[in-house]
Parts: C-alpha cells; structure tokens; sequence
C-alpha cells in the first residue's frame, strides 16, 4: 500500500471514523483505523462492534482530497497515532506507506515517522449488509428530534438498559420519537411515511449521528430489529440498536387539564436558572407559585442558604390557584428544547405530571414529574 | 448596612477577591467574602489565610462603580452565592441589605435573595501591616518573570516544599529569579535597584499575582522575610512566603561549553512536539543528534509504537558530534520562555545539563538536565 493524501482532508477524515473507535478496546485491533486503498480511493473504517463509521474518500468525490495511488492495500494502524501525525502537519500532503509488513511509514516530507500497525488479518470481520426498512430525512430535521428528546433519556445505571435510548416507533404515517427517565418525558412526533417499526437507538449513537453527519444533508437511513445504518454519500454509519421493548409510555400522559400558563419562555428560564445553586441534597428544587393571571411567582427555599423570590409577568393564566415544585434542571432541559417566544405548561394537580408544550407547534411535548417538598 | 453598586463592577470585583477564597475553608466564615461599606467605600475582603485579596470601589476611583450608601456596616456571606447572584443578574445595579442579624437581602430589582450569612465577629482578624521593604515593577514586566519562571517549579509532593516556588534574589542593583524541579532551571535577570532581599514565592500567589493585576499596572512590592504584599491602586494581594532557605542553584549551571546549536526556535519547538504522543513510561523522550552544521536531526523512538525523525536546518552549530536525549515537555516549556527568533542550545556532555539562551537578551537562562536512554 502506498498513497499521497492531502493533510486537511485526511485528518477531517480520521476525527470522524475516530468517534466509532475506542483506544482501549479489549480487542487491539479495534484500536486502529482500517485503511483500504484501492483505485476508487482511500477508505476508512472504524469501529466499536457497536458503532461502525465507513468513510471513502476519492478524488471524484472531491478534487481537493488530492489522492494519488501508488498502490493499492489494506492496513490497520492506531487510530491515535496516525490522526496526531497526520493533523499537527504543516505540509500540504501525507505519503502513507507499508514498507515492511505491518510497519507503515507516514511522512510529509519533512517528517517521517515508522509506525507498527495491526495485522489486517486481526481485524474483526464487520457485517455492513442493508438492512430492508429505509426511508430519507434531513440531517436538520433529525439534529432537531436528538436535542429535543436525548436529555430525558436515563443516565442512571440502575434503571432498565432501555431507558438509556431514544424510543422511534412508525405508524406508517408519523414517527413517534420518545424518550424518558421515569421522572419526565420528551415526545415528538414526525410527518413521515415509513414501513412500520419500533426500535431503540442509544444516547451515545445518537450523539455519534449527530456530529458526522452537517445539517444540510439528506441522509438514507436503513433499519432491521437489531441495526440502523445512516447514509450520506460516502459516510455510512451502522450501530446495534437497543435490545428489549420500549414501555408505552402513552398512558403517562394526561389528556385532560385543570390549570395553563403561559409565560415568555426565556423569562421563565431565567427566573428558574437564576437560583440553581440553592441546592437541597444536590438537587435544585423550584417552586411555582401561581395565585392569577396577575400573581405568578418562582421560588426556592434552603434551610442552609436562604430563599428567593421572583414575580412573572405571566401572558395567560386559567384555573385555580396551585404551587408546584420540580427540578429545576428537568424544567430547564424541557423549556429549552421549545423552540418557541412563550411556553404553554398544562397541569392537572400538585403531585401529577404537567405537560409543557409549544403553542404554535404540537409536534412537541415535554412532561415533567413534579417533586414532593416539605417547606 | 444598605447599599447599591453596578452589577458589572461588583461581579468582576467578587471575581477578583474569589481567587483568595477557598470555598470549602475549615475556618467556615472564610469560605465568605468580607463586605465593608462606609461613605469611601465597598471595600471587599477574601482570604485562605496563605493569600488575602482586599479590593476597595469607590465612586471616586470609577464613576461607573454607581455606588450609594444608604447605611454603614460590614457582612460576610459566601462567595460562591453572592457571585452567583450578581452575576448571573440581567439588571444594572444590585442593592444590598442587612435585614436581620446575618440574613442578608440581595436584589436587582426583579428578583429578591435573602442569604444567611456569617457573623462578622467570626471572621479572622488579618494582620494587613505594611512590611518595610519596598520597590515598583511594572505588572507587564512581573508577569513575564513569571512566564519565563513558573513552568520549572515543582509539582511533585515529594520534593521539598520551597521547591514549589519561584525565589526572588536582590543583590542591590539586580533581582535574579530563579525556579527549578532539580530536573531544570529557569533564571531571570531584572536590572532593578532596592534593599537587598530573598524570598521564595509559591507559584500559586504567583499565578493569583499574574491573573488579577492588567499588565499596565504599576505595582508597589512590599516585603519582609515572612510576607509580600502587591499593591496597585484600590487593590491589594498580601500572600505569605514559603518558608525554608531556597537552594544554591549557580553551582548547576556549567560556565564552558563545547557545543553550540543556533536553530529557529520555532522549527525547534514544532519538531519536537511533533512526536510528543510517542511515550515511553508516560514521558515523550527527543533525541537531539548533531553531526555538523548540515546534520541536526530531532528523533525519537518507541519499541512499541515505531520511530521518527526530522532533519532541522540548523543556522549554526559549533563543535564534535553529539547525540543528546532529554524530555520533550522539558525542552518545550523552555523554549517557550525564550521571547526570540532563534534560540542557543549550549551542551558541554552527552549526560550533563544543557542550556537554552536567548541570543540577544542574556538575562533569561533555561537550564535542562538530559535522560539517560537504552535505544
């Protein structure tokens, strides 16, 4: 194997097949980049058994990858070596080069490293067939579904391992997008005409799609029960999908209400952020106190610390007069991922789950389990 | 007590002081920030007892400091909660008040605070007496000693603690300043007239001394053999000296030499780091070999990783061919310190210590001791 490459391309290239490799896997092997050079162009693959990343770079595909092949090859070499060589460059090109097994010689012609890769015949042999269900979306449209659900997927090791995904399930004409952590919920919901499916991608796949793929593309995605691969031109992303069936989580949700406000989101978020560090147990607690449409105040209150005080100036208030306390992060994570001026939140009673929802969107809505105080 | 001050002054001024405040303090009242005001003033008070931070606002210093002083009187309430509020306030100006024993009332007019805070008779008196040994350095100047310096202390809990900081050295007409690990050394000469003095400041009060004076300060030093105080205008830092004799270091630093390497200092530097990430036992090991003028190459080798090599173009080399090995790190924090184009490596030994010289300022000397290498 043998190829020139220019510099900035190679390291863009190796930072994205990077997310999909662990340095310490307890496979070696899988600690490096598999690199295939053929007369299309230079491949990368990288992966964890969970997560893949397959990236061809060419020159039909891009000029200004500059590829020229001397010869052709496979090599697997350290994923941290070659993409610190390759990235604290100066030069505008890279000469990677098997010059004695799996010794590979990576110079820019200034500097010239020798640098023991893997045995190609060590690297595990990875299953890329297409899965049969697929349908396309914008990278823009599925960024958007990951920050408005991702934050309410469990981080907590003693909740079900189902929990610690983001739930997309097809009724042939939407995509219902759900995630939780038992005490609170993000739902979307998704204008799209699929074969019917139900699976579950984890936080740290998603996260993965998140940042590969730019917002302006189109990307194809592929799915059986057990994996989804993404698509986009010379980029494929292939990961396991969470094993086990998602709770239905329709009946959390309450249909009816006895109390809406309506309030301009980032005041909200404001008044709530502004006393966060008054913490009991390490947990924030807000209390919100609603008396009429005229008299609607944020509060926190620690034994240790002290207490706070701030007055809304609410834009609609209905119902009877209520306090509600909850945690602040949850109902910070839930108002930011409103896209809205004002946020429309729902409640039925003191101890039951409020809704917060966008008023001119209901594709979006967001439940958040209140708390029990004693002050 | 009862007053009103910008929000932005008072955030930045609670900034400066939290350097000296060390939120998790034994002494419980520390963990505070001091608030006096009288008709001069807001004065604002932190300390650890090792380092005390005293910054006074007066509408005469700034007019933008918007102070009014409705009533006299002094507070000490936690950093963290008071810098939190002001902080994270959207208004213009704060108001202050001691509503009740230590419950003080925090507001901006929007949103309302009431703090616990400590009794003022709880907290330490502090001895802020002025020592006899005075002189003026520019804080432009102070803070390149510091760069040039700091890096070569010790942070190893095993050495001596006197290690840990930078010793000062007044000869009458010069103030030599000098840090080492017993690994390196860092020497810097000022031209600077005062009483004779030696005093070993920690790299901590060094790094406080560095963040919270602007280099166009002109800073007035006072010193005596247990303390320093740094004062510019309303600000002042007191710190106590590290204790103990700072060791005789002139006996390391070889006067002939038998090799000279002029190179640029930047091609240096950046040859280099570039192999930094090839690690043997955690420590990136360069060899420099030097055959003649023409032949100056940079390597470095690892059993289990591979090899490198980059030729220098060398602007001078004097001397018998030499291969000499030494840590990466070592030699970049030196070089760095170096403010030139070009920089001199002076060698006598494959296993002495070298040193690293400015060619045009001779008042800043770096001195590194070479490893000892099997390959």
């Amino acid at each position: 194997m043998n190829f020139v490459i220019s510099k900035e391309k190679f390291a863009n290239a190796l930072q994205i097949v990077s997310r999909a490799i662990s340095p310490n896997s307890p496979i070696p092997s899988l600690s490096g980049v598999k690199i295939t050079v053929s007369q299309k162009g230079v491949t990368l693959l990288g992966s964890n058994n969970d997560v893949t990343i397959q990236l061809t770079l060419s020159n039909e595909s891009d000029p200004d990858n500059h590829i020229s092949v001397i010869e052709e090859g496979e090599v697997v070499i350290d994923q941290r070596y070659v993409y610190e060589i390759v990235r604290k460059s100066d030069q505008e090109n890279i000469i990677m080069e098997v010059i004695d097994g799996t010794l590979i010689r990576i110079s820019d012609g200034v500097a010239l490293f020798n640098i023991n890769g893997y045995r190609v015949s060590d690297y595990p042999r990875l299953d890329l067939t297409v899965p049969p269900v697929s349908f396309e979306i914008k990278a823009e449209t599925l960024h958007e579904v990951i920050d408005q659900t991702i934050f309410a997927t469990s981080q907590k090791e003693t909740q079900r391992p189902i929990l610690f995904g983001v739930n997309f399930k097809s009724t042939g004409e939407q995509v219902i997008v759900t995630a939780t952590d038992s005490y609170r919920l993000a739902k979307k919901t998704l204008d799209l005409k699929t074969d019917e499916f139900n699976v579950t991608i984890s936080s740290k796949v998603l996260n993965d799609i998140h940042s590969i793929f730019s917002p302006s593309q189109n990307l194809k995605i592929f799915l059986n029960q057990s994996k989804i691969q993404v698509l986009c031109d010379n980029l494929l992303l292939q990961a396991r999908l969470l094993e086990g069936s998602y709770p239905d989580t329709d009946r959390l949700i309450p249909t009816q209400f006895t109390r809406t406000l309506v309030v301009n989101r980032r005041e909200l978020m404001r008044s709530i952020d502004y006393s966060s560090f008054m913490k009991v147990d390490n947990m924030a607690i807000i209390r919100l106190s609603m008396k009429n449409e005229n008299e609607v105040s944020v509060k926190n209150k620690s034994q240790e610390i002290g207490d706070y005080n701030q007055d809304l100036k609410p834009i609609q208030f209905e119902g009877e007069p209520m306090d509600i306390s909850f945690s602040s992060q949850y109902m910070l994570d839930a108002a930011k991922s409103i896209h809205s001026e004002t946020v429309m939140i729902q409640f039925t009673q003191d101890m039951r789950p409020f809704v917060l929802r966008n008023p001119e969107d209901d594709t979006i809505l967001q439940l958040v389990l209140p708390v029990k105080t004693y002050n």
